[in-house]
This record gives structure tokens, C-alpha cells and sequence, in this order.
């Protein structure tokens, strides 16, 4: 028997900095029968959630839809813009911006990684400096990650457009948002940003499978010159294809409609009061966390993500071990740290499909797994987060009836 | 568009006692096509199910299954079992016990009711005393409500039957397990029951729309004379049929698919961990509750239920006000005060699909609203709630791998 | 394991008359979870589904909606409105119309069992006459099976009426449209029912569970005085609580998500053509059955029912040998023969969610499975019902994108 | 609304060769909960996947599974084994052979294309010939389909290895079973397969959205020194980190979870009989045509696919007005001609979860929407199939209860 039912009593709680918990609309949603990807009812489906995409994305640009995972939306940027020995500039940020580096090797690409302590975002003036320097415009690609998954630490991206800007450089703006999108504010078009990345998995609710591309006019013009090899990830079929609804090849139809749901609960919501919503739940975990006496790791509260909190353990004691008892006890998987973090913070997802009481939940199974587990902490963390999300529960949470 | 989708980010929390959550096992197991009531695969499917159900029950005897709620069953147990004018003695535990007794009335029964304060469960020395006093036996039956919903008092059905038993009385014992079965134990054949009624929405976690008989051989001798006109609900016909798996009509089947998934949960959990985890539910509740400086309703500890807890509103200040508190701004459901406790209580859910960090946002969202309600109160609610559930954690709660 | 899934390869084919293939969207629908039945969302949906089942019922008065099989409506309609020694006037059309008469016995009416062939319906001269003998009005209601399930033939309802009004006799005119409703036009008010009897199986495309009345002023009326004890299936309390949407008792709210859902689908398709489509239906089944050289049970094509055909099986054969073959063989489930019928005749469903391809997949099931079992026919009927559907299949089956 | 709920009564027929009607059960598994796909339960999904696989395309060796479509387990083939500029050899058999090719130039491949009418199958004998030709080996690999879904022709894939065999030729051999997979008797192993590519959407009866790569041990050292740039579909990491069930990105939970269902009702059925099958359709299928006097696109007897049938439109009739009568009258879908055979044949999907009913409701489609769209045919081809599938329908499709 298939292994997905084996959770004990009770929902199981999902504060993994995603895949997020899958609302049970667009659960139902993909389990419809799948349609002829030809036909004329799939041809609306399509032209309805590329429209959807490009409002979340901010952008009156193109948005490409893969059906692939987010790391196949990186490659994407990748090989559509550039060519082999292309030289780009990322900034390392964490784990992912640390994958996303080494995908750009594998490819073939001359990558400068601006090192960083995983504890801050991406420094602008140092992108500025950078790119002052390349007088000969070398450079061909800045990739920053919007919000680092392994760190819950945020980079400033108006900042970068910014420093781009100030050193006058022509390099293209790459920034991966896949923890971010739907979650965090993010302004494809407004920000300057040459190409955005996603994935389905995080702040858009869905199961994972699918992956974005949002494609300025400048990435475009890019493309045509661009020499790495690409067919999957080509942009340029798929934008002449998808004008009418269709894609040049098979496209992952349940996922899509699940993606139309996960769009219309978005814009019923309102994109703005689902920033805010993940803003009070940032903040209420950070409240929390400081109640525990622990450390956060994002050292810059500018920088603090309201995707996930990372938490760093106390000295002398097992992230994973931590993480393995709130698992065992109270039935709830928290993130793991990642490589060089492995083992010394565990993360906190705090996105998606959340709300108060959930998060509450998640705090407290957090607190009493510090307590069953012999963490040094004091206690008070949900008391914290709660009278916080009391004080701060303005909006109805219920529509009238 | 159907109001289904209304709520707002993050799942609803139904903390009301019954309906409960439906877990997603159940849920999926109900929207399988439906098949032939009268073909083979029907005939496995009903079999499976009265037999898993009589171990719910722990009778050796017959169990029958209403495609009806657990009003449906109240009537069934009345009008298979006595005739026109029959004597019946049933206690006053509140609610629905008062329910049940208006529609014994109505079903041309005479019925001798013995007032309660709701506040305690039945007194079994009140009926022993009683049907000492009947010694012409005029009383046909003893209904008694083991879990009284409305209330959160339950009544010691052990006791009861001893007071039958001293009283030499030829009774039939009558239990509502309506809202007790699946999370509190109950023994139809050790504590002697003649008919006990339930119903599928509580601790079967099932939606409503199946309700429940299990029948002792005295009361199918008693429904032999038993003179009340019945058809749907008469239980010759079904146990004659049920033999094989069918039904004398038609049956409903999807209701019966989540039957059969919530039964292999129970079973696969193990119904002494289920109760245990329900009455650990229970101390926890009220632990909370009890540290806000509030009143529980009911009054002897024995009697606590595991399945609900009925809290006592401060003097001056409105319980649906506050549960609508509750609701709008934390998108969670709480029971009612129901009758002459309207507006005085509110009940506290804490049954069926459910784990501790549930339990623990389901407390948070009662002391937020009881703060954004202005109810006065004291904090600390979750707090005590989460000392408790973590000192007695000791079962792991999930599968080893 | 739930024996759900040993369906062999392909979707089976469920032809029986009831229940009817369920379609996608009503299963999702029922596995929606389960809400609150006294919160505001649900009485949206109460209000929403009993008023659309008064544009079904085609009437102004009220609907009753339990949970509950079809069986439970008809004991709903004789407890209501009847009191104990009541006479009743019923046509014996079939199987079912004889079950009906077998529960007014059981609840204490006198019931007079007008006597029929099983192959035409109700003689609306015969009760004329008999209703107006009846001079002293001791006949209370007339009770007739709108399409009898058991044989594929339909009664004149608008004839009935005008048979009770020529005899000026003040009798309840009660009529079964259990399957019927949703599938053959029906019009409550216009044809002068007093009470409606209904269930969801069948035209209504729901799985089983849940049942209803439509009740007129008068039948209103009669439930004043009538006198067979009644509590569950009490009309007065339904209709004052109704009113806002709600229901006395725990509603089978998952049942009710799937009304919604069918109710829509109905409207949407628009009831004439659910009707006409129907009509074409029952009309390409019997061009099949008649080109195999086999006998229709029905013999009065004035009284040929849409939604399924009884169709005998030549002496000498076995209809319940060849319903084997067909399920063993073609995984598809035919009727059998009921009572006198066993064995005798087998009934094709062609009902609900069903089109052109499914039936001519039903028909083409019964062609081979006459083979496969010698049953001895001419080969044809497939073509014949092609012939027919292909020449009638005016209208657009899907809409324009 | 999402246009999913557009079409009319009645269960849509989707006839196209893939994706194909997708069962209940898989659509049921897809819409489960998303887990940690780094958890201890996730492991075990994985690997019961991965090694289910094994057994369907009858290796021993490494099976990927990529979050991706068929399109991009093409490329992936081909970015692992092979580097800039080598020289390929593939078949030309029709359209998806075309796309291969055409995606292997833009990959920067020397495509050596062996011309094809397109009605077919790749020539053993052209391929021996051609490769003893290259008698410097600077062909680094052949590349054939053997199922091409634009026409219905299987290749020959041992006589294919028999060919390279013979000319003691090194290239590897890749094969697409994108349509044959699940479906038509494959094995990967024994045919001395180095990639076998194929996808979720049609044998495995998933919706799109997997993609797959069978490797040998030849074709994994090939890829240790092939240098087209790789990341996303790189086979080397996803091996290692398989091996216990895990993905070095996020894979598609929620299709693995169908994927896992699938393979489940594969191995229930036995994979011999879903092949024996799905030859039985193809038989039916092409009797049918034979009997309208229409011609099938396939030439050669031996190459029949048993997956799909191309039907040749007579001249002067459009096979896309007709595809458009067929889905606008009779709620179904048919393939499309694609490129040079555009609106020149139609396509008949008979493959994956698919029954004799739904096989003749689907040629009496086609018959009917001859009729219809006034294009010239005989009648009698449901009949026809129909003769043959009563003859050969030997096993029981229903499991004895």
C-alpha cells in the first residue's frame, strides 16, 4: 500500500519552507479528468492562467509555463540568454543560490560568485562595484534569489536594479523567486528585472511540477543571439504557441488546473492582503523564536523573509534530531538546514496556505518539541506569536454570509 | 457558485463536537463511483463494514446501518422495540437527551422524564430507586445518553445497568453513543445495553447521513410484539438481508466507502490508543481552560467527556458574540449553547480526526478571540494546554519509515 | 481492501436504473469537508438547494429534503398525511409500486392494491370509478408510481388528476417519482400532486441518501389532523426551520454539496433538454431491442419510459445467467428482474449523466453479451439505435470555446 | 469559471492517442496531501516507484523519472550521452520522429535523418547498411520510435539492434516508447536498449506532467565523457541520490503518488494482459475501419500499432471538419493529423484504461460522425468489432466475488 496514508490522527502539519500545503481546491482541481491538450476547452484553460501568471508576476511581458520543477525554470533562464563561457554574476546567499551556481558551471558558463555569510542578502553595492569594474561589460547575467529558502533571508531587488543602473552596465537582471512568488511582493515589470524564475510549489500552493520563466523584451532580444544549446526550454516556441492557449508540447494539464484555482484563490484574496498575511505570520514566528531565546539567522531585519524563519539551535545540540522528534511527536515535518547549515538550524515555513491557527499549531508543536527534545529554551514563544496575531487580527478572516 | 468556498487562507477549523474534521482518507474514499447495490463487489463491501462495526460497538449481535442521521436512529431504537402508550424512562442530561424525549412524546410514547441540572449525567441510584418503585413493570425501557452534547457530561452506563440489574427490573437499556462512539470506550455486550444508537459524524469521522443500531437478542425478542408501526426503520428485514451484505433498500454506498476507510483507520490506530488520545484531548482542554479563569460546565470530574468540552461564559458577556469572534477572525468554528444555553456556553470540539497541535491551535484561537472579544480572562490557556500535551507525549506519533 | 477498486480495466458501465452513473463533478463535489451545519455557509447552501428543488419538482409550495433513501420519502409522505386505519388507493404497476403498498400495510393503513399486469400503468378509469364509488370519502389518498423502476413503464399523472376530479373526490393524490424526477417531465403543481415523493439517485445523478417530499397547501393541511406517530420525518418542523436554510437535524451535508452541484449541471443543460435527451435515449433502446427480435415489457408505447427498458428474455433463458455474462464479460452492470420478474426480464438503465457513446458502449455490451450467452437474437440493434441517434443528433453537444 | 465543466452529459470520450482517459483511481492518488519530499514516507514512495518501473520497461538497470514531459526525456537522452557535433542516425516515421530530430539540431547534432513515407516503420536493413557504411564510427547513436503516434506504425526495435548488431556498429540505441510504454510489449533489457525515453500520459494513464529515462550501463559510461551541457536532466546525480528513493531537485509528489497507483493496477492486471489487450482494440479497431472502407495509414500488417489507428479521409473530405462533428455531437475526442498529414487522417486512440464498451462507444462515434459529416463510408464497422470482440472475449473482466 502506498506509503501516504500512514500519518497517525489529525491533519499532518507542512512547515516545510515548501512544497506548502496544498488547499484542498486545488488538490480537487487536479484530480479532474485530464482534456485533449489540443482542443478548444484547453485553449481557455491556457489563456486564462498565462493572464493569471503574468498579474502575479507584475509583468505585461511574457510568462512561460514549464512543466517542470523549479530548477528547470533556472536552467531555463539560463540557456535562453546565454551563451557557453558567458560570464555572470551571482551572489551567494545560500544553498539555492549555491545550486543555482553550480547549475551555470555544468552549463558552461564562466560563473563570479560574490561570497556571502548565508545570513544577509545580497549586497547591492558590492553588485554596483562589481559591475563598475567590468568596464568591458563581460558580465553578461547578475542572478540574485529574491528569498533564500535555506535562509529565510531576503535580498533588496530594487537595490540591485539600482546598482545595475548606477554602473550603467547592460548585463541582464536574473532573480529567482521561487520561495518568494505569491508570498512576498515581487514587480517583475516595475523592479527591472530581465528574467524571474518560479516554481509552482511555495507561495502558488500547488504540488510541485511546474515552473515560470517571466521573460522581459531585453531577455528576449537576448535570446535570439544566445548560443547555448536549448529545445525543452526554447522561449520562442512556446511565446508564439502559447498566444492562442497551447503549448508546442505536452503540457502538465492537471497541474494547470489546479494553477486556474490556485490563481482565482489568490486574486479573491487579493494579492496585497496575502503579502500582509505572510508579513504577520513572519513576524509572529520571529516573536516566538525571541521568546525561546533563540536565534534567528537572518541577521538583518530589513532582510527578514515572511516565507520561513531559520532558526539556529543552541550549541551542542541536533537540528535533525530536533526536527525528528517534533516529527515523531506531533506528527508536523520542519525544514532542514542545508549543506553547510546541515544539522545547525532547522526552518520554519510559514507561506501558503496558512492561517492563524495553523501557525499557532505550528509554533506550538515548535515549543513543546524544544521541551520533549531537551533544547535549552524558555518558554512563552506562542504566548508571544499569539498575543501579537491577537493585537494584530484587524481584517475579518470570514466573509459576511 | 457554492458557498463552499468561501473561507479564507488555510483550513477551516470544525471544532464543533460533531460534525468532526473529515479526514482526507474519508473524504476521497466517498467520491468513488458509485456501484451496484445489488452486484458482488456491493455484497464484500456491505459485509466488511456491519462487521467492523460491531467491533466499534464490542457486540457479538446485530448492528444495523441507516442510510439516515442519528435522529434516524433514536427513532429506530423507539419504534422497533416498544408500542403505543409504552412507558419509557429517560434522563434529563440536557439537550439532546431532551430531544430525544420530545420525540418519544410524539411518537405516542409515555415517557417519565428525570430532570437533571445538565450539568451531571444520569443518577443511577434515581433509577434504581425508580424501577424499584415500578414493580409492575410498567416501564418498558431506560434511555439514557452516554456523552451528552450539549453538555460535555457523560453518563456512567455501567452504573445504570447495575441499578437496572438491582432493581430486578425487565427494561430495556436504551444508550445514545451518537457523539461517544469512535472516541470514548463503549462495550454494547459487557455493560448489557439492549439498543445503543449512534451515528457516523462524530468520532466515525465520517460526514453525517449514516446513523446506527446494535441490537441485544432481548431487544429483537421485544420488537417481535413491539407495536409502534414501522418500516424503514424496522430491523427484521435489514438483519435478514445484511446477512449476505445488502440492504432492504437502497443503501448509501459512498457514505458506505468512508465507513469502511474510517473504520480502517480506527482499527489501524487501535481503539484503545484512540481513546487515549481523546482523553488526553480532554485534560488538555481543560487545563486551558481552566487557566483563562474559566468555568467548565460540568461539574463531576468522573463524567468529563473526552469528546467536548461546554464552557460557562463569563457573566454579562454573550458566547455567540464571542464565538463569532472566533469565527470571523480566526476561520474557526466552535459549538453552540444550545436551548436554555443559548448564548451561555460555547463547546470546544476535541474529537475524531485529530493531534495535538490541532488541539493547540484550536485553544489559540479561543484565547486570541477571548481577547479581541473582550472576554475577561486570564493568559496562559495554551500554555498549560502545551505543558500537559508534551509531558504525556510518549507514543510516537508516526509511523517509523 | 475495499473491494472499490476490482473493477477491471476502463470505466465500468453502471446501467441499471438507479444508481445512475454519478458524475465527476458531484463526487468532487462530496468530498468537499464538511462544514459547520449551524454556521452561516451552510444555510447559503440549504436555501440554495431547496430552492432548486423546487424548479425540479416544478413547484411553488414546499420541498422537504431527508436524509434519507427514497424509501424513507414514501414513508415520509404516508406518515404526514395519514392517520392509523387510513385507506389508500394504489395502482400496482410493478415491484416497487408493491413495496409501497407493503409499508402502508406495515405503518397501519388499509390499503386498496388496484391490480395491474406489471406491463402498463395506473388505469386512470379505473380509478374514476372506483373514487366514485367511494361516495362516503373513505379513500384518503390515491397513490401512484410515476415510472415504475421494476418494469419501464411510466403512468399518466395529468390522467390520474383529472380521474380524481371527475369523481369529485377530495383524495391526496401521491405519486413515487424516485426515478423518474430530473430524467422525465414532471410538474408538481401544474398536475395537482398533493405529495411528491423523490430520491437522488436517479435523475438527480447523486449517489444514495438523499430523499424528498414536495408537499402541497393541502397535503399541508392534512398533516394537521393526520395521526401516524411521525418525529424524523416530520414535515412541520423541516419547513419552519427551512426557512432560513437550516435543518431540525444534521443534515447529510456532504450529500447536499452534490445536490448543489447536480442542480447546476441540470439548469445548465437546461430540464427540456435533459428530457429530450432522455426521449432519445429510451428511443434508441428500444429501436436495439427490437431490432435483436427481443420482447419490450412495457406494452403500451404511450407509456414507454425514458429512463429505463425492461426487456424480456426469450423462454427457456436465463435473464440473470446473461446479466452475468455481461458483468463477467463487458464490465457492465444490468437490472435484474425483480419478484415475479426474476429471472425473467433484464433492465437497461439509460439515465442521469449519460450520452450517445455510453449508451451505444451499453447497447454494443448487451449485443455481445446476448452472444456470448446463446441467447438466441439477430444482430442489428446496435445499428439501429446508431441509425437513430446519428439522425436526431441535431443540437451541438458541446459548446462553442 | 475554469472551462473544465463545459462539456455536456455524459462522460467525455477522450480518443486521442494520449493523453489518455486518465482512471479514477490515479486522478484519486494525485489529489492526496503534498509530503516532505525529504521525509522518511517520501523515501519509500520513491522507491517504490522507481523499482516499479524497472519492471515495466523489463530492466534491470537505471530508471529516471523526471518532473517533466515526454519532450523533455527526448532531451534528456540525448544531452547525457552524446556531445556537440556527434553524429546521430534516426528514423524517419512520422511526426514525433521529425520533432526528435529537429530538437537534436538545435542541440547542436549532426542529424543523419533516414527518410520515411509515414507509413512505415524504421527499415532494419537501411539502418545495417548505413552503419556498415560508417565504417569510422563517427555515428554515435540510432534513434528510433517505436510507437509513432502520428501514424499508428510501430517499428521493429530487436530487428533494429539485430541491424546494428550485424555491422559490429558501437552506437548506442535510443528508443522512444513515449505511446507504446505500458501499452505494447517493451523490454528495454533484452532488446539491448542503451535509452529507452518515455512519458506518463498514455500506457501509464497519468496525466502529463513524468517524464522517463531507461538507461543501460553502456550508455551511463557514454555519459561520463559526453559533454552537451547538462544539469536539469543529468543523470549521474539523480542515480545516487535514487538510490534511496530520493531526487536531487523537487519532484512531482503528487503525479508520483499516481504513478505509484498506476503501476499498481499494471502489475494487478499483469502486464501481459494489458498488452494482450490493447491488441485486441487494435484488431476491433482496424476491423471496423476495413468495414466503413476507409483505409488505415499503416502499410504493413506486422507494424500495426495496437496503441492507435490513422485513418486515410477520403479525398475531398477534411479529416479536422470531421474530428469537429465527432466532438461537437458526440462529446468525443480524436487525434488530429499532424504536419504533412494534417487534416489528411484522423487518429483513434485505443489505448491505456479502456474497456470493449468504451472501445465500441468510441467507433460508433466515429461511425455516427461519418454519417454526420457526410463523408463516404459503409456502414457495419461497430458491427465488426463488435463480432470480434464477443468472439475473442475469452477471460473474465471481472474479478470472481
Amino acid at each position: 500500500m502506498i506509503p501516504l496514508h500512514s500519518h497517525p490522527s489529525g491533519r499532518h502539519f507542512l512547515q516545510i519552507p515548501g512544497p506548502s500545503n496544498v488547499p484542498d481546491r486545488v488538490l480537487r482541481a487536479i484530480d479532474n479528468v485530464t482534456i485533449d491538450h489540443r482542443g478548444p476547452e484547453f485553449g481557455e484553460l491556457g489563456r486564462a492562467v498565462l493572464s493569471g501568471m503574468k498579474k502575479v508576476f507584475k509583468t505585461e511581458s511574457h510568462v512561460i509555463i514549464y512543466p517542470a520543477s523549479g530548477t528547470g525554470a533556472w536552467e531555463a533562464a539560463l540557456v535562453n540568454a546565454l551563451s557557453p563561457g558567458d560570464k555572470v554574476l551571482m551572489a551567494e546567499t545560500g544553498h539555492f543560490a549555491t545550486l543555482w551556481k553550480k547549475m551555470a558551471v555544468k552549463l558552461g558558463l564562466e560563473v563570479e560568485f560574490m561570497d556571502g555569510d548565508w545570513r544577509h542578502g545580497a549586497d547591492a553595492d558590492k553588485v554596483k562595484a562589481r559591475l563598475q569594474a567590468d568596464t568591458e561589460h563581460a558580465i553578461k547575467a547578475v542572478c540574485v534569489v529574491h528569498n533564500e529558502t535555506a535562509t529565510g533571508v531576503t535580498s533588496n531587488i530594487p537595490a540591485i536594479r539600482k546598482a545595475i543602473d548606477a554602473a550603467k552596465h547592460p548585463a541582464l537582471l536574473m532573480v529567482d523567486t521561487i520561495s518568494s512568488l505569491g508570498s512576498i511582493d515581487y514587480r517583475h515589470d516595475e523592479w527591472g528585472v530581465d528574467v524571474t524564475v518560479s516554481g509552482s510549489q511555495k507561495g502558488l500552493m500547488l504540488p510541485p511540477g511546474l515552473s515560470f520563466n517571466a521573460v522581459s523584451a531585453k531577455a528576449l532580444a537576448a535570446s535570439e543571439s544566445a548560443r547555448l544549446p536549448r529545445s525543452y526550454w526554447d522561449w520562442k516556441e512556446m511565446i508564439a504557441i502559447n498566444a492562442k492557449g497551447y503549448f508546442p508540447y505536452t503540457p502538465a494539464t492537471n497541474l494547470l488546473y489546479g494553477l486556474y484555482e490556485a490563481l482565482d484563490m489568490l486574486f479573491s484574496e487579493g494579492l496585497d492582503n496575502v503579502f500582509a498575511r505572510h508579513d504577520r505570520f513572519g513576524e509572529a514566528t520571529r516573536r516566538a523564536v525571541r521568546a525561546w531565546g533563540l536565534e534567528i539567522l537572518c541577521k538583518n531585519p530589513a532582510e527578514y523573509s515572511s516565507v520561513l524563519t531559520a532558526v539556529i539551535m543552541p550549541e551542542g545540540h541536533s537540528a535533525d534530531a530536533f526536527r525528528k522528534t517534533v516529527l515523531t511527536h506531533f506528527n508536523m515535518s520542519l525544514g532542514q538546514g542545508l549543506s553547510k547549515l546541515s544539522d545547525k538550524v532547522f526552518r520554519i515555513g510559514h507561506l501558503g496556505d496558512l492561517n492563524d491557527l495553523t501557525l499557532c499549531g505550528t509554533l506550538a508543536g515548535i515549543e513543546m518539541g524544544l521541551d520533549k527534545a531537551g533544547v535549552p529554551h524558555r518558554k512563552g514563544g506562542v504566548q508571544a506569536a499569539m498575543d501579537y496575531l491577537a493585537g494584530s487580527a484587524a481584517a475579518p478572516a470570514v466573509k459576511a454570509a
